[in-house]
């Protein structure tokens, strides 16, 4: 479920970034520091028929994003991400899901760390599932939060 | 430049997986082990207007792709990618290139085990570059060559 106060991020993620849009990625659930996404096989197959890589990564990277919008302060920073690895197990031959959460005293201490330094950086690592609860790939990143640059609104934050 | 007998190569590059089309991605050139290619700024931006993490990722991840095409035998094996990992080092404000190459000893090592076990590993590392010359990003990943499946036509060989 999409808690009412985050549709406005459920409809960033999906719409916002013109490259994430053209994947047709979908946004099941978003509640307070959980975030569970869906991308659909089809129009994201590769040149042997299962999921391409890039949008098997896509799913994993706009993770980030997506966590970071539900658990810290999206009117004063910013996420980036500085570093992904992805690890393909399986061949994704249905639609992928993935469910990402982040614990409360993770976010406190990322916050203190932002408060302190205007930057603060938050691994995650996450699988990817297919319908059969197969994991097809494995991601481990590490974002970073920043103070939002000058003259910049986040396209995160509440309209 | 593109060699005339790698055209085929090039157009499936660019169009042959949709997700890729959609990026925009450029083939720049192609010669035997080495490619060169570009993914433009316009259509890959992000929610802070440099490019989009995904659309580097791509760039990236698709030169296994291509240098399979232009080192390997193409009618009998097909390339997949077991792993990458990509360091964004500084943002990407302009198209981005890439060049990369594969040596012929490199290349008749990787052969010798295809012949020997049906698969082989290839590694690559991959430096993505702005305008100026600056690298933005680094990937390294890990792609296999492998047998062709029974009954599938890989989209890689000559028409």
């Amino acid at each position: 479920m999409i808690a009412r106060k985050y549709q406005h991020i459920a409809h960033y993620i999906e719409n916002g970034v013109e490259a994430i849009r053209r994947t047709g990625i979908r946004v099941l659930a978003l509640q307070d520091r959980y975030v569970k996404l869906l991308m659909p096989l089809a129009g994201n197959t590769n040149h042997i028929g299962i999921m391409y890589a890039g949008s098997l990564f896509a799913l994993g990277e706009v993770t980030g994003g997506a966590i970071f919008a539900v658990a810290f302060d999206t009117e004063h920073y910013v996420p980036i991400v500085k570093e992904v690895t992805i690890r393909y197990r399986r061949p994704a031959l249905t639609d992928i899901t993935l469910e990402s959460a982040i614990p409360a005293d993770r976010v406190a201490a990322v916050e203190t760390d932002l408060r302190e330094k205007g930057k603060a950086d938050f691994p995650l690592t996450v699988e990817l599932k297919d319908a059969g609860g197969e994991v097809v790939s494995l991601v481990q990143g590490v974002w970073q939060a920043r103070k939002m640059p000058e003259g910049l609104v986040n396209p995160l934050a509440k309209p």
